[in-house]
């Protein structure tokens, strides 16, 4: 007799973003197609005794080989990203495709595919970074690319190049509305920041803490209720990624009573982060934007966390070397702050901080953590049924995690193209000891698999 | 070769709290042991094509043979109410356990489970009601209780006989955080009532309306903020019942906002009726407390409901009969307001009436339907994983759901004792097919099974 | 014996922003030289029996002789809008010089003072328009311009040629507080009025009340928390001019909870008009931004005079004329409502409607009135003390007000350049009959005085 | 020639609640008469040159000679307390009249009348204490007493016997809205006060400093909230005594919002003391309830002190001795905080505690000083426009205040019966140097006048 499964997932605590029970999972043709007390007959059977079997992790916020500027290279490729994200437990990221100035969103995902194209050791599924939208790109590019499952648009209100007007968001948005894409965008006042930060050079002030200083709290909520207020007018669901603090939180509150679809993203670095790890001799490492700020806002992050402000939880992963012949990320960034990239690694380390944080400190309930860290992502972007559960039918993307493995978080052990971790020294309890990809193990106990093949997904259309 | 399961659920579409997917199911036990794309081998086999296959209802708040003062008898026991429960889609329901006066709880349990024993077509879990707080009942009874099962313990702000003081209240609050029961209360502050009553009264306002007049806003929006504030003091999670408008849900906000656990309960007459249905000859079939309010009411508490506000949707099902021989559900009811029994029946149209209003209507998905209903009831009252959801291991607890079905509700249709629905001529688009209680079939089709048989279900210490 | 007194004003009821007693008035010199129950010994004794003797209005909001582009020209000249804020009870004016790109705003004053030397029927006072920050026009100009009188510098977020970036309202919000000079605010979204205006004319909605229906609540709202949000990185105080609605005096409450320095204005047309009085076939009598909203937004407006949200209230009087040969305001005015210019007369009905409708209906007591139209006015510019007030060493610039008398409001008992009034018919009980400027009689009974002289009053810096 | 005044201030500078300027003062009967650059023709003239000249201070929240309970006594009687007051530069006190439980208010009237009759330094009001809110009290005494000039009415929330329940309250304040009278109200839950307490003293937490920690914030805002819904119900206006933090404050902003008259009142203890001052051995002798609380609430104070939350500022001077025979405030004080009396002295060192932390501090203007300490009082109790400015015809009330003085706060200083002052070493600038009481100089360079007689001022109904 045929053996009924490919493989079987034995004995494990299946943690799904609702529920948590003992059973077996079953999968065929790489997808789950049964979920029991007992299965037996399978090609290979997985013991998942003592494990937690979830949903793989969908990091909805990761730079992958964006180019960065003044020759700085970002450290991760689509090999190295990928790798470390499934080293992370992490079955699907999403990067950006980027639209340069006067480049077609067509032209950017050819790059962006070309770059991705059999690198891959976990699925992806790219946004777009709509930098110049033209009518062209409005009326025409956006439209056909969400017919084929881009459907995610995101907009940035600082970084030059990157900004769009508030008439430009207003314009992208409605072709996210007319397009069925989800609007998604980085909420800072751009024009605050440059006059703080001018104003900071001129002080002198160019170390790596100016430039949470340059960024304070103001500037985030300034633009995130300005952001909201267009997506309020424009009559369009909006992401508001990376929340550091609890006055832009308020206004994702507000919005909400004010029956807005409003959806929020926190990060690891706001959650265990403050502004003070800016504020040493290697702070370059940990600068981002927004800034992390002070325990008060890790507190509120928290709370966000907890009750429901935060939709989803990603890495906001921007890779740079630090003690590169390029030195100190930038060769500019001894100079000053302003030459520093924005970005820190963290895909890899994303699961295990909340997971360590939240779960293992009772902040948050398993299921939390798996609508946190992989169903509410599938969700916002269009990814599910498909992706995100364990459900009958959905790809067999499964992490096995050892809720009791303790480990300090350490570069030694990771394995991103950055040379350094913002979280080194930081000891985190559970860890992800199986990354299954459709139902190819692409990570066991520590060895990448050469097998691996990650795909890009088109998305369906997400749900309002 | 024997059959691997005594039922198979085939060809349906499974709901929970997260995910939506085609399986069938299997039951052994009367418990669900598998899920899958396909399953053959049962003894019965039972058709769920077209149909949602979701955990029955659980509705926990719902008055059963309480006595109802002046020779007023209530017009469920438990045959009824529990059979009308069934037919309306639930698997369980939670009554209470009314303390009266100097009685011991334990006594006021053996008197409801007398009442309930071999009565009950699905299964039961009682609430205590705790209206006389002595140190015997909060250091003895009420840990003892808890350890047996019965772990939440409600509390009124209103209501002669069963309102607590401040006091009495801080006391129940720290039995419920010892013993790790889940502390329940109605907030209305009495006083006012009775001050806003007696005015009434004495300016001749004596119709029904004038019970939603003399009981607005304030009353419920000052007595929620008490109890939160009580249970802030006390250090102890909170389940604020039926909430019915804007200005209390802004108080549960409020002190979510300031870290503390308040959950938040509504009911279908604060989504579909207003205090214009108490304003009409028949006006005291829509008495109930806190009483309907106005459309921009209705307005929030569905915002309440589709963002999180509320985590759970119950019936506050309290029947009584209107054309009786006692007449207009009291004797005095026409003298005045006063005497009119507080309460509706709705057991049955619960269901109903969110499925049409919320999923049809498309303000909240399937699963948020579910997680309303049933999951988050189980989770908040210790029944989960035994109930309140599709999983492995859990109670085969199961209604089958015709989602285009179109039914005018209609006393003539409903299996309550009142001899009226406050929702007749409600039109609603979906409806209960089949009620399986622990792989029990107990209606099918609109025919009550003759061997159904609810058990009382001891509950665990609910997490916070 | 020389009488001790130029004038006695005698036997009326006066009316400071704190206090209300009957008491002789003594002029000397053009200044408030002596309060006293009873004065004797002046070259005119006025008798003021019956009547209230207030500070006369200040009005700090006042458009005169602005360009309106496109060959529209402003309905009044210094002379007559001078002469209308006279018989309207005012004693100064505030208008506003406006430097046009490219221009120095020492030649904007040239011109603006040649056009008002010698017209002016009451004292004015010059706001400085910043639309063009150049830094010879922050460093320098600015500076000195605030050391000679200047003291308040306003800022536009809408309106072409006007409106600044965020970059240049921080650089001249900091040329404010390096100045000492009073920062303000229009406060409007133009991005989003754009491209709503653009939407609205491609469904050819061009009627005059989509003026109002492209200018919602939100872009207020949205521009209000930008300008304080400025306010706050640049840590300067901020008068917001003109807010009409509930949501924007939101923001105003929360940054004054968070400790900031915010001020506001509101006017007449929020108070009686609503966006109703824009679709009619004179609707574009009506236009100016932010439009009337709604009975709400009136209600909530009342609430902030009575409660403190607002400190000054002003006309914000922006005359033109409906009927000329130029036609309904503009030539292009039928065509879209795009062309219509934003204003409408005010300057000689602003005391009496509050006056109406504010005190004799219970609203406001005499005192505040007295505070919103004159003594907050004075104060918040840098006029108090010489102005705004009835005490020993002021101006003597007072209003003698009839409480009892009954006018209906028509353009032909008014004195603007305006050929119509938004509030013709409008019936106001109170009125003001006697009107004078440093102890010069300007306006009594009707008549205009042939000598009357108003002066340019140079400003001190104001207080925070 | 006559003289035309009894008295002329001369060369001072006058300070309102709206206005500063220099002025002469002429006095005649008692009241002020004239106002002017320069009077001359008087019987005194009292030269006040470098002083300000203020409405002499209202302290509208002094306890004088209540009974204690337990045989404690109140440290100060009617000769004492005003004498303390006077030198402090009031000028009105308002003491309360407590009636006991079974007593008619009449009768606890003449018990304080005639306590103070001829023994008042200056002029005094009383408020009534309703403790037993009979029938017969709110039908019959309450509206003639207020016809009589007591028109206001304290409730109490909390302490054995003067407590009043929910339904109590709505019903005075139902008495207040009908004669006409002042609603006011001590608010803190006094079921959590004893519940806190009777679990501190049980863990034997008994020395001060757990008062304060037993009356913690959410005790305030409790039965904050509690008393504007009960104020929103019976639909009157109502003050909030001594608020001492910002969860409060923030209740009566949203009262506010909502359209209610809710004032609110705080005091020198919540401006410059924390609880921190009840952690030390002679914590007993700033035990006062509600407790100061932490800086972060002294800064919400501040803020409330500055824009507009709180209408007056008072002492709530309730004054015991310490080192008695009786023992740290009472004998049983080292037993449990339980018994120690709650209030500390306060009447002398009020005006100037605000004056130098605020005025000379920057925080407030000296205009606001006035209203706050004076002006506010008079119109919230009904004293306006006899008392509380500086107006032709008002009581001539007055202080002279040397702004300059610096002197090191003290007991050795001060004329009240405590033996010791909180604030002992506090250091302040600013200082009364004359008291003048209708005319007559109650206290000029700290001596007493040998002629002084308060006067009791029935008031007249204060405007809603």
């Amino acid at each position: 007799m045929t053996p009924s499964f490919d493989t079987i997932i034995s004995g494990g605590t299946v943690v799904t973003a609702s529920d948590t029970f003992k059973a077996d999972i079953g999968i065929r043709g790489g997808r789950i197609v049964a979920i029991a007390d007992t299965l037996t007959g399978a090609a290979e059977v997985i013991d998942a005794s003592g494990r937690l079997v979830m949903p793989g992790g969908i990091d909805s916020h990761v730079h992958i080989s964006q180019p960065s500027g003044e020759g700085v290279v970002m450290a991760d490729d689509f090999d190295s990203a990928t790798r470390s994200a499934a080293f992370g437990g992490n079955t699907t990221v999403m990067p950006f495709c980027f639209q340069e100035q006067g480049q077609s969103l067509r032209d950017a995902l050819s790059w962006y595919h070309g770059l991705a194209e059999g690198q891959c050791h976990v699925d992806v599924s790219f946004h777009l970074i709509v930098s110049d939208p033209t009518p062209q790109v409005l009326g025409q590019e956006l439209p056909a690319l969400a017919e084929e499952g881009y459907t995610s648009f995101k907009m940035f209100m600082t970084y030059e190049g990157l900004k769009l007007t508030d008439r430009q968001i207003l314009e992208t948005m409605t072709a996210a509305k007319l397009s069925g894409a989800r609007a998604m965008i980085h909420a800072e006042n751009d024009d605050a920041i440059n006059f703080l930060r001018d104003q900071a050079e001129l002080a002198g002030d160019t170390a790596p803490k100016f430039h949470a200083l340059t960024r304070p709290i103001p500037v985030e909520r300034e633009a995130t209720h300005r952001a909201i207020s267009l997506a309020e007018i424009a009559g369009v669901p909006l992401v508001i990624v990376h929340v550091s603090n609890r006055e832009a939180m308020e206004e994702i509150a507000r919005a909400r009573a004010r029956g807005l679809k409003i959806y929020g993203e926190t990060c690891p670095q706001y959650l265990v982060l403050t502004a003070e790890d800016l504020d040493s001799p290697q702070g370059a490492k940990n600068v981002c934007s927004p800034p992390p700020r002070d325990t008060a806002s890790q507190a509120a992050c928290w709370e966000g966390i907890e009750q429901g402000i935060f939709n989803v939880y990603s890495s906001d992963h921007c890779p740079f070397r630090y003690d590169d012949t390029a030195g100190k990320k930038h060769p500019m960034g001894e100079k000053s702050f302003r030459w520093i990239p924005n970005g820190i690694p963290g895909v890899e380390t994303r699961l295990p901080i909340l997971f360590s944080e939240g779960v293992v400190k009772g902040r948050i309930s398993p299921q939390r953590f798996v609508a946190l860290t992989a169903t509410n992502h599938a969700r916002l972007y269009g990814l599910y049924p498909r992706k995100g559960t364990i459900a009958i039918g959905a790809d067999a993307d499964i992490v096995l995690w050892d809720p009791e493995r303790q480990i300090t978080l350490s570069q030694d052990i990771l394995h991103h193209g950055s040379d350094y971790t913002p979280y080194e020294g930081f000891e985190v309890t559970g860890w992800p000891v199986l990354t299954m990809v459709r139902g190819q193990v692409v990570v066991r106990d520590g060895t990448l698999s050469t097998s691996s093949s990650g795909l890009h997904i088109p998305r369906e259309k997400p749900q309002a």
